[in-house]
């Protein structure tokens, strides 16, 4: 399929605009280099090797996962400094162990004292110490949608605010180390502050989504990736449009949240993905009747996802395209 | 990991009852049996080779696929008579035509004259037929949920009634054809007028799930799949819980339908799994304070599926075990 036209794919397929994905991955490599504060990008967007690969430079290390089978995924094709960014479970500490003794660095977080006692019960061979962080919890909770910048970008000096006056008392009791935050709306605006930080961790920035665009965190003009949907059925008794996209591609992130449905319907704003069932949308007009000599059976539509992490997840392969041309397939890995 | 117990697996994990399977393929079959009624049953809800092998009674033959991808891996795996029940794609009408010509029978599903015109500009080699199904909609446009016994009798009454009239007016025209419903709930409590039906084509009822027991197509004894998870914070400043399963554990499906919210947490009646990001499912009780001394860090706690077809398909594999043996893995096809 190398060299053909997005429209030879069949539907439902998700399509990856590389050209986008590196200028998303450059202007964040930018902008940490600017506050001088080290870029640790987030894996569990897309889960790919050829992803990492862009948003590290190539360098293939400082890397934050968010499932123990996407560290394994990375460290078997050769990425390393590796943080697990999850309170390190009991069910996973031999497997934690294992990849402590043959990375040259891999960090576990955690939570609780009890998890600490955990670590201490497994201790490394060789003389290898566990790198821990301290998860600390800022009070976003990371729960609910933020709906306006003024909102996203307080939030996000709020939590920049709170990590370093905790790092103020930890040296206060002659406890010196690094720090850092995650989340892409505060590494899209940064604050001045964040500067102090050691590190960020965002993830979603170079893909973003509809819901980052609604937070300001970028312009719907940067989303890289979209969902290919053709139409399969007219019901004009329903003024309806079915579409071969269901959840299995699109995921039921974001219901309620837009009034186009589940997802932005690309150059239709009229047209709002209503409903789905496993391998169909049920898609009407926001008003008025369907034209449906607009949309004849089998004719694309192109669904901008709300959540593309979610979205992403569902696929077992994305489609690469640069201006629209494919360019190839790049493998998630899944799981735990 | 096999004779190991279901505790040994890290989590989360998708296990699959093979017992309850087994009997809730047998009691299909017999009821359709009583019926005289074929039964052809779907794939959609595990997509697995040793799943289909228990529906069909070994026989590998007579199955129903929601996606391209699923006739292609049973075809390969040495299944015929396979019905692609979806509206016949046009960009995948060159697909068809090749399972067409490669199995003893392919049939395929349409709704439109247009879908008409694709197959009639491909007509197939070695003077092989096109085996076409006509998509009736009986009104039930399978959304929303049934809340009780009587409604989802009734609407399977009806279903079946509407079928079986639209026969009736073909054959007064003097078209004679087979018909079939799918549908777990309208076979799991058959109608009297079902056996006059060609085929069934029911699915979920394999696994079953909460959403299943809620409209009593079954009774929660006999779903067959459940997603362990286990503690991994507390959160007592939000009186919570926090688990290792988010929605890349068990999907976002069944938001606001139950009381314990996303799924029924077994044996714990007055918990609810509230909300969840991509890793994490944060569980409060439905009323009172949470006595944290029950959830030690690590500890087990098994979710039932609102909707087993969305759940299972978040899980690249699926754990099978007798009585909380581990007996080995099931691993589904994906895409399309």
């Amino acid at each position: 399929m190398e060299g053909e036209l997005l429209s030879a794919l069949c539907t439902p397929a998700l399509v990856v605009d590389v050209d986008k994905v590196k200028r998303n991955a450059q202007r964040m490599i930018e902008r940490c280099q600017e506050l001088g504060v080290q870029l640790r990008p987030h894996m569990k967007t897309h889960k790919t090797i050829e992803c990492a690969d862009i948003m590290t430079g190539g360098s293939r290390r400082s890397i934050v996962v968010s499932t123990l089978a996407e560290a394994c995924f990375y460290a078997d094709h050769g990425f390393d400094d590796i943080l697990y960014a999850y309170s390190v479970p009991f069910d996973k500490v031999e497997r934690c162990a294992a990849l402590s003794e043959r990375l040259d660095l891999f960090q576990v977080l955690l939570d609780h004292p009890d998890a600490l006692e955990q670590l201490k019960k497994r201790p490394l061979r060789d003389g290898r110490q566990w790198h821990v962080w301290l998860k600390l919890d800022c009070g976003n909770g990371r729960a609910g949608v933020l709906h306006s910048d003024p909102e996203a970008v307080r939030l996000a000096q709020e939590t920049t605010s709170l990590t370093l006056q905790f790092m103020e008392k930890l040296k206060a009791i002659g406890i010196t180390c690094k720090s850092s935050i995650g989340s892409t709306p505060s590494c899209s605006h940064p604050v001045k502050d964040m500067a102090q930080l050691s590190e960020v961790h965002p993830g979603n920035y170079v893909f973003y989504d509809v819901q980052q665009s609604l937070i300001g965190s970028c312009s719907l003009e940067d989303v890289a990736v979209r969902v290919l949907t053709r139409v399969i059925g007219h019901c004009p008794h329903r003024n309806q449009l079915l579409i071969d996209c269901g959840w299995t591609g699109i995921s039921l992130d974001g219901a309620g949240k837009l009034p186009t449905g589940y997802a932005v319907i690309e150059g239709h704003p009229n047209l709002k993905l209503l409903s789905m069932t496993q391998e169909h949308g049920r898609v009407e007009p926001i008003s008025g009747p369907l034209d449906y000599s607009k949309y004849p059976l089998g004719s694309l539509l192109t669904l901008i996802p709300y959540h593309s992490c979610a979205t992403a997840m569902m696929h077992p392969v994305y489609h690469v395209h640069s201006e629209g041309r494919l360019l190839g397939k790049w493998t998630p890995t899944r799981g735990w």
